[in-house]
């Protein structure tokens, strides 16, 4: 046995050179292939003339269940076929939500390791194309199938346990949920990749105007808690959740082209750099030790703050793992951000809002920009990417944005990804 | 744009410590997780004292379709908590029926990243729990499902088009693909792990015997090929590819512990180190430019060749992925072996055979000892590992083993990776 209680090192830089994400959404039309390929036309739009795509050494593909969704498997040689880069090294990386999130560690460690340079990580699902209940059936693969799913939970189910759980201990009430929706829904108006561009106030006008043009009684409602308040509008899935309490089912993709640090220059005048990378495995929920908490966010946030050298204060900004409304405030505490039930007091204060302390989510977050479970990992990163360029547009964060992270989930903390990122190299 | 043809090097050497592999076949009662322990199980105690599991810091499953197998998703951490390895990062790595030649290289990238010291691989995949028909439907999602699986093709079909172009171009019979059959069986026989313990010369015995119990007719067959000809024994699949020409339906799973080599002696005085590793990306089958052989297994063969600074004549015993009678004959051409169109005759003349100059797939390749698909790379590995060490048992090679290969193939060359291993460190 020998002693393995070291500091984790990597023995190269990485640094994030550009970026590319396709607009989410439902394209019935569309497979993972061509998702794939227009994240990828956008990355080397990002890029310009410095990039030629004979400059890819290998490449990894998050993906959660092609298998599953499409029938397609060996889903990573195709896209490659597509993209026209082989016979370089292509491999599918599956971790559930965090399939993409676990692309990147992957793509990190292989130039780390000397063998590669310029490495394309990539995240794609293609979701619509089955009807809703069959796509809640397929996601429940990611639970525990011997121990959880013959329980009859699904993940609404699951994240509803949290949330009460939440609730009980913490006092966390419905509307502290609804407060982080209203919040991602502010911010994926001003994404134009996002699923939804559409705020909870620009909702509630809709349904009144529809009302108005039908000639039907005008509803009325105090605001925008009072509407998601409503049963007929915002129906309850699994207590406490409501519909507006979870994510968007939604096709998508998203890469970014990781390069060696010391060669960063020659892609881009202003590269982004992983300073930080953490990953962890937890229990399935059937054997968790709590159920107000992610113990895999929890280790995976460690290793990557103590790689990174950084506190959970000094992170500017962060795109969290919000497949449910509960979840972006059990990530916030996961992380550091607040101690433990007080995420709820910081949404009502605007401590996360976009011109906040701690803006979360920016992007939209999965409940607004939408959660193509495959590459809602790297979306994540190139929201954060984008806002410490100074590239996000309307809703570019007004602050010297020098180091954000992202957090991606797969399951209910089966797996956690955190990567923190840094302006520069 | 960045030069990026340069020399292929790891930034550190990763040896195997030790390996594990459970029984193949066919275990209705069993899943993935408990075949994987098995495999752990007996890796344990092939490195005895001097390993324990808390020693493991990261984990890479090989898995193709757990999810269309057995309706479970997000089995690198399902796995990871059977084995009482959370919270260290496992992550699933798919490429088909090269998932765990895959997942090998993932290993080797995170030791060479200076992140890791000690890295599990493993493999598994479980697949008798559906009807044959619809087994051969899931493996047929490898293909490309827009472009070949319409046509009406699986995998039988694929290969047998590879056959039919290799008998076209270079005269070779379906009596050579009988030979490496027949080879094979009788390697298997003599590995214990194998899913069959039985040549082809047994099951004439054992037809003719049953045949006798039952007082009807003894059938006689002039020899082997005879019995493989006739169609009541060996029907034709697709021609001219007959049952016993495929490998069969597996449950199993194999599992290694990767060590950087300068810890390898805590943990063994004998390891292996692996000292070239190739992988490529072919593109699928209606896109290929011939049909006789693999780009992509050619290409991985050449890169791995480079790394370890060895050529094919140096290789002096390869496990190759015949998953088809016909591909272990157009593997053992692609990796450089025998010139294209030799490798029938070199089987005719028992070179490939155990006690040949070349000896191919003492295991009982996958034809043999069986292909549970997502641990049929790693079980490659095994082997290999074991006849360098001299412990192959009854099969053992009577040759002073120093260099080995294994060549692990996804569809039809999607995906190959090959592994050169060589004996201490």
């Amino acid at each position: 046995m020998v002693n393995t209680t070291r500091s984790r090192k990597l023995a190269r830089s990485v640094s994030i050179a550009g970026v590319g994400i396709c607009k989410f959404g439902a394209f019935p039309t569309k497979t993972s292939r061509d998702l794939f390929v227009e994240a990828f036309k956008d990355m080397q739009n990002n890029l310009g003339d410095n990039f030629n795509v004979n400059d890819i050494e290998t490449a990894y593909i998050g993906n959660y269940s092609s298998d599953l969704f499409e029938r397609q498997g060996h889903t990573a040689p195709i896209i490659a076929d597509w993209l026209g880069i082989t016979p370089v090294p292509v491999t599918r990386i599956e971790n559930a939500c965090a399939s993409s999130g676990s692309a990147v560690r992957e793509g990190i460690l292989a130039i780390a390791s000397g063998l590669y340079d310029v490495v394309l990580v990539g995240g794609v699902e293609k979701m619509t194309n089955l009807p809703t209940e069959d796509v809640t059936d397929v996601l429940a693969t990611a639970a525990d199938g011997i121990y959880e799913i013959p329980a009859g939970l699904t993940f609404p189910g699951i994240y509803g346990e949290l949330a009460k759980a939440h609730m009980d201990r913490y006092n966390t009430t419905s509307e502290h949920l609804m407060k982080v929706g209203i919040k991602n829904h502010k911010n994926g108006k001003l994404n134009p990749n996002a699923q939804f561009n559409v705020t909870i106030d620009d909702m509630i006008k809709r349904r009144q105007a529809r009302a108005q043009e039908r000639g039907q009684e005008i509803p009325e409602w105090n605001n925008e808690i009072d509407f998601l308040s409503d049963d007929s509008v915002n129906p309850m899935v699994a207590w406490p959740l409501r519909l507006f309490d979870c994510a968007p089912i939604t096709d998508g993709a998203a890469c970014l082209l990781l390069v060696s640090s010391d060669i960063a220059g020659d892609f881009t005048d202003s590269p982004v750099t992983i300073i930080g990378t953490g990953q962890a495995t937890g229990k399935a929920l059937h054997d968790s030790d709590e159920l107000t908490s992610l113990s895999a966010a929890k280790a995976a946030g460690e290793m990557a703050y103590e790689m990174a050298g950084v506190k959970p204060d000094d992170i500017q900004i962060a795109e969290v793992h919000d497949c449910f409304t509960i979840a972006e405030l059990v990530a916030t505490e996961d992380l550091g951000f607040f101690n433990p039930g007080e995420a709820p007091h910081a949404v009502d204060e605007g401590i996360t809002s976009r011109d906040g302390d701690k803006p979360i989510n920016t992007s939209g977050g999965l409940k607004s920009k939408g959660h193509p479970v495959g590459a809602s990992g790297i979306g994540q990163v190139v929201e954060i990417f984008k806002q410490l360029r100074g590239e996000a547009g309307e809703r570019q964060v007004d602050k010297d944005l020098q180091v954000g992270l992202t957090h991606n989930v797969g399951g209910t903390g089966g797996t956690c990804v955190v990567n923190i990122l840094k302006k520069g190299v």
